[in-house]
């Protein structure tokens, strides 16, 4: 490698060849290329407006970096590892095609701030992707949920039957997470779109810019009011990726309910085609791959978040090179987390059927109406706990006799407790189990067809 | 152990004793016993106001409820391993005390709603009280930072000198991040305080309570609409470890700062005896013990976020046991932030003087005013990049020659190049290279008296 | 608080009362307590050893060192907040004890190479006992598969039915996990068991010790071989938390099947009552609590491994105060995974039966036999990839007509392929099945009792 | 995108072009092409051995085979998307290269103890690689150890100056470490070179195969003695991922101390200009980005180890789909050890230099002899902790003064205890120092040469 002088006339050699591979990052910042000329742009127009550089010297700078973005966008701009970055590398090819004017560029910047604002560019703009995303995997729930409200499924705590839901209510659990998942995100957008442009280095700058002014060009919505701060401060990446770990969490927990759900023993859901995979060895598997797919990628969210907190621990002010290692994990973050919301989003819309039948037959083949035998007797003024604990002993024999509750005479009931009536058997019939738990967020059937109401709201503003 | 049964009659046999001690969550659950009390008597309240009990009812269990709350702020309530958890402990006291109306209260509830609501005001309590002390520790720092407007200090880049700062604009750099992590708490606690009291189970209740009415009476600004999301919810415990993470983070990046200024290579500072310890063997030592632990309990509140993202990776819904694990780690991330909040604060207030004499003369003797020089002939119109190659060759010929750019005669400039003038020297001054980085945010004093007065009025509102 | 000078008089005021609360870690370290002594013992005998001191100095030391411990264990030695540490505390107590001769005991010493020391005993035997836990859950295994060798259970790959197995096979692989947890620990304890005393601070001792005898009294396998690594090394805590890390995997797999085959829909066992637990709410519930709370302490372990990995990031050499940080989450993994390896064995060996009817039936009604037809065709020289094809075809038709293989009459084979003959069905028959495969390491009954037996030897050396 | 029929006839449509992409691995396991081409060479020959195929068959598949890998290597090999992972994409590339006997290769294997046995084999290869890196890590430690056994360095702890070291026994501190590093990877090679292979999709084959011979033929040292734990085992790729984590912190202790050595207050060593870099605004800076971009990847390893973790736990038997993911994490981990070991030694060999000049005038000018007094005076009878309280008087009165303790008179030594004599000024002597601390695996210049003479040992081992 020739001798590749991107810094200043203090030094004599060029890198270790080996060194200089290690040292480059642009293998990965290249990405960030379209933001990075953006970022300029609105630099040099500020320069223009400030009298740093004149206007004609503006234009000149904003054609060379647009060319530049040309060039990018048809595959003709290239730059090898000697370019270090990508901010060099633009730099380097906007004086080839400007001449000197762009060596101006850089005044009254540093690749500290330069860098600072790329990033934030990316990332609020994949945050409202992933916003975008998220919408999507919503209605798809909600398409479901609309068909699915009078549709009964086991609910379980402990992955045992514990109460009858309606299924809508089920999926809508998920649509809440996922709403939780957008709002965070718009409290991270907010810490993210903040312009840390003209902190310079470290220390703010002795040219007359004015920061307010390249901020808006750049669609900022306020600007770091620390130099230091603004150059050294990657919480908003740390606080993406916590939203990002959070999105996983969600999506593995449907993810593992999926896989329960295909699997021979719980057949709730068939597995279509387009969205399962096979064996190489076993011809009659179907595999739920998909969701297994996403409950695994969780792991590597959680890792980058862990990754970019270890990064930051114990860094003096101002600028570490260790920041260099905060892209590739947000970049492999905002990927995995959209391609796994894609990914969901097909599953729901084509790739799984409920299986109403089994259902509806699961739900009368248990005990999980015995809570409401407990609240029949305590609605009659049987304190709650001793309701309970006489529905206990019903259920024990019961069990011993092989029988459900609705199997037991009326007689039975009224030996238990002589407050039972005629009226018990309703009262435990699944449709009436679900029915019944009216109270506001619970999975009676008013219940769900008002949250399907206000979820579409929701997707329609 | 003799026969526990704190479930119904369907179990005829006690735990094993070893597992009934695995299995029980007392040991670490009654820190939550206060809130469980207050949840309950708004309970009781909600179930007399909906009439599912009658007012008298409701004011034998708020009054029972109380003198639980009594006992146990007097000592005198100290439940064993028998009683599995808080909740339970007190239903089982409160059933001592009232009698058989003490059986009515678990109506319409489920532990699962239950621990959810004590588990919320606990924290909310918290995040508060954090807040509290994030102010406090900002206060120290605006302190430091009135005196230490002029005092010039080094300001790094990858721990090489870069450009010389206001104290204060440093100091001022962690205000911004702790009013960062001041603002976070507060997203964090609007995600917090939502009541999922009613929620039962997992699907709601037969029964007509008032959601609303308990939420109010609790002080949440909002109720969970939809129940299985409600009981499985932990999202916002995994957000406030990643808050505490952050501050976690500020904090361990200042204790690297301060133990670099304590060394004897940097003494910037003095460590007083009041916050320094000594060695067992070297009578010299005076070591900055306090950020040295800071920087390390970083690493147990990291440890946290990590497990319980763990405990929630795909969890299918509703409640499961696994979630009795997220409270001892959040426990401890409490208790570890404020206590290095409030060390911290302690340490600016009382524990560290900055040797101001060795400060100024640091500045003095260095090359960080390179950048002066480059921005200087840039101001006189050679491109930024040429000038900065121009200084870059200069502090090579002056390193090599053991000199300062202020030792350079003005001829030696004029022969760099010819734009040069006698105000060069100025320019390169050290309060003047502070100075003049004026640029909003920057470290400019002007800019630096501003912030100060900023952040009194933050601190004052 | 009183002046408390643990150190020098080169400090003139003592520590701010809540800084020395921050600063001492006696509430944990008290843990260390008998290690500490054993270790200073040892000390004192080197030190006569090599004449640094008396022979008679010696015994009064080991007297008074031993009357502490025995002081300590009869619950009389409760030193407070003021005493620091464990190490300061039993020296403080030994010069009250023995006069001016305990304060020859730290001679040769620092607190570096003593807590080094200690935590080093503490973790060896501590890992000693987990491997003891570990024999015996591997014990409980075994006694299950002695009585399922031909007890037919389905086999799973992505959680869907894939070909049947052992039950004794499928328990027998946990018993593999173990033995490599059991193995993993040996390797752990070569690298634990290493002696740091005599490193002193950092750089040895002017004192003319004898490092190897006292680590020979201590049972120590090797020393330190540079001194400065002596105090700071704690790769040999990191690995140990990979080991219970590793152990916690293996068993929140366990716990995971468990959790299912509990479930309504795999009833694969029945939890007994001494092992689970009910609902407050609804009568009906046996919540498998044991194996989810296992799975949930996963995290916990996870995390303090992480924990401890960043603390010692970045750590210049030698000793830093952020190593005292190590114990807690050292000790606390060491609690959990021995409570989660007891909890886990007393599970197995009295709180879950296999309903082995129930197990028989379910591997007779699927198509997991449907490779042994592929194999079938291979084996009479079918290309494999050819009669894999096929058999997903009659996988097909029969899943569409309701049937199983063994369903299908030989003409049907035969219009498939020519090479079926009428041993077609013993060749699908599950205990054919099951049978046939005894490759080496194989589900086939041979290679299962042989397994059985070669773990038995294992547990009987 | 075609139909793509990998899998059975059982599937009648292809996926869903987005699944299929979101499906695929042959991305990033084409990077096991080769090793997945040995292993099949190796089933083959052993499916001859065993009469399941003939001899010419294999010769057939393992020339089509070889085929492949000269392919691949001469870049001609390029399977797209739709080959879903590297296995199937070699068996259809080896069907069109030798027709149906291709479909033979497949037989009593699947690709889940296919994929386990490829990715044991690459880690087993890149372990044996690492630890050369290590070894010649170590070797650039050596070399400069040699040079500066009498060089000596301020020691510290806390970051406070401690005790004067010699330079190369600092620098053999961290030849233990990288020592410690070797032999952990020797034991994770240990527990890593295990095959897999013939446990088939879980459970074994009908097959007649001779596992013990492929694993022979592939070098492993040991078998798999259970199918289930054979396919679903990735503990050996956490404990390399643990081993990974422990020489990142390793190396990012050091980069931590080049960096402060590096730094203007230190100024213990002189970076030089090809392992140095510059900035891009600041003209007199020469950053240590080699050392920080290592302590910057540290967090990376711990991500990676963290998300591997994550994925394992709770996963049923035996295969799932999640541990697709296992690989990309271990392959950036095998890479970025690699590029941070080669950087380091690179570092040292040719990118720093030691100031011996400013170093001894260190040690000369600060109180870290201390101990030495203490010692000399405990050498004479004086109780250590007594002669450790009247040393810190000392410390603190000639603090006040203004003097070092060489400073002070005879006669002054002698008031402040009688046992003083005149080689007290030899035995505070810095060279003395360190000379005399002489115990094992101390400073003391003896130690050190005979430390060095066993490293020299043991590289050319």
């Amino acid at each position: 490698m020739s001798k590749q002088k991107t810094w200043s006339d203090r030094f004599e050699s060029a890198l270790n060849p080996a060194i200089a591979i290690f040292n480059a990052s642009i293998g990965f910042d290249i990405e960030l290329i379209e933001y990075d000329i953006t970022g300029s742009i609105a630099h040099a127009k500020m320069l223009a407006k400030t009298k740093i550089i004149s206007d004609a010297e503006a234009q000149q700078l904003e054609s060379g970096l647009s060319q530049i973005r040309t060039e990018y966008q048809q595959g003709n701009f290239n730059p090898g590892i000697e370019a270090e970055d990508v901010h060099f590398a633009v730099e380097k090819r906007l004086i080839e095609i400007v001449g000197d004017v762009g060596k101006k560029l850089h005044t009254a910047r540093s690749r500290n701030d330069q860098v600072g604002t790329d990033i934030r560019l990316y990332l609020r703009a994949e945050i409202r992707e992933i916003q975008q995303y998220l919408r999507k995997f919503q209605s798809a729930l909600l398409t479901h949920s609309e068909q699915h409200v009078e549709t009964l499924i086991p609910g379980y705590t402990h992955l045992q039957r514990a109460q009858p839901l309606s299924l809508a209510h089920h999926l809508l659990a998920y649509f809440q997470m996922t709403q939780r998942d957008w709002e965070r995100l718009e409290d991270v957008y907010k810490r993210t779109n903040i312009s840390p442009l003209g902190c310079g280095a470290l220390a703010g700058t002795t040219f007359p810019i004015d920061r307010a002014y390249s901020a808006e060009l750049l669609g900022f919505d306020n600007i770091y009011q620390n130099s230091l701060d603004g150059v050294s401060d990657r919480d908003f990446a740390i606080e993406f990726l916590c939203a990002a770990s959070l999105i996983m969490v969600h999506l593995s927990r449907l993810s593992e309910e999926m896989i329960l759900w295909a699997s021979q023993e719980f057949s709730f859901i068939t597995l279509k085609d387009t969205c399962a995979t096979g064996s190489s060895i076993m011809p009659q598997k179907k595999n739920p791959d998909i969701p297994e797919l996403v409950r695994g990628k969780t792991g590597r969210v959680f890792g980058h978040l862990q990754g970019l907190l270890v990064i930051m621990k114990g860094l003096p002010l101002a600028y570490n090179k260790d920041l260099q290692e905060d892209k590739e994990g947000i970049f492999d973050a905002v990927k995995t987390v959209k391609a796994c919301l894609e990914a969901m989003t097909i599953l729901l819309n084509e790739g799984i059927e409920f299986k109403t039948a089994r259902l509806s037959q699961a739900v009368a083949e248990d005990f999980s109406n015995a809570t409401d035998v407990a609240d029949y007797l305590a609605g009659k003024d049987v304190p709650f706990r001793e309701a309970y604990n006489l529905v206990g002993k019903v259920v024990k024999t019961s069990l011993a006799a092989g029988k459900l509750l609705k199997d037991l005479t009326l007689e039975e009931w009224q030996q238990l407790h002589p407050a039972f009536e005629a009226d018990i058997y309703e009262a435990i019939a699944p449709k009436q189990v679900v029915s019944a738990r009216n109270s506001y967020g619970g999975t009676g059937f008013d219940q769900v067809r008002q949250a399907i109401s206000q979820a579409k709201s929701l997707l329609n503003t």
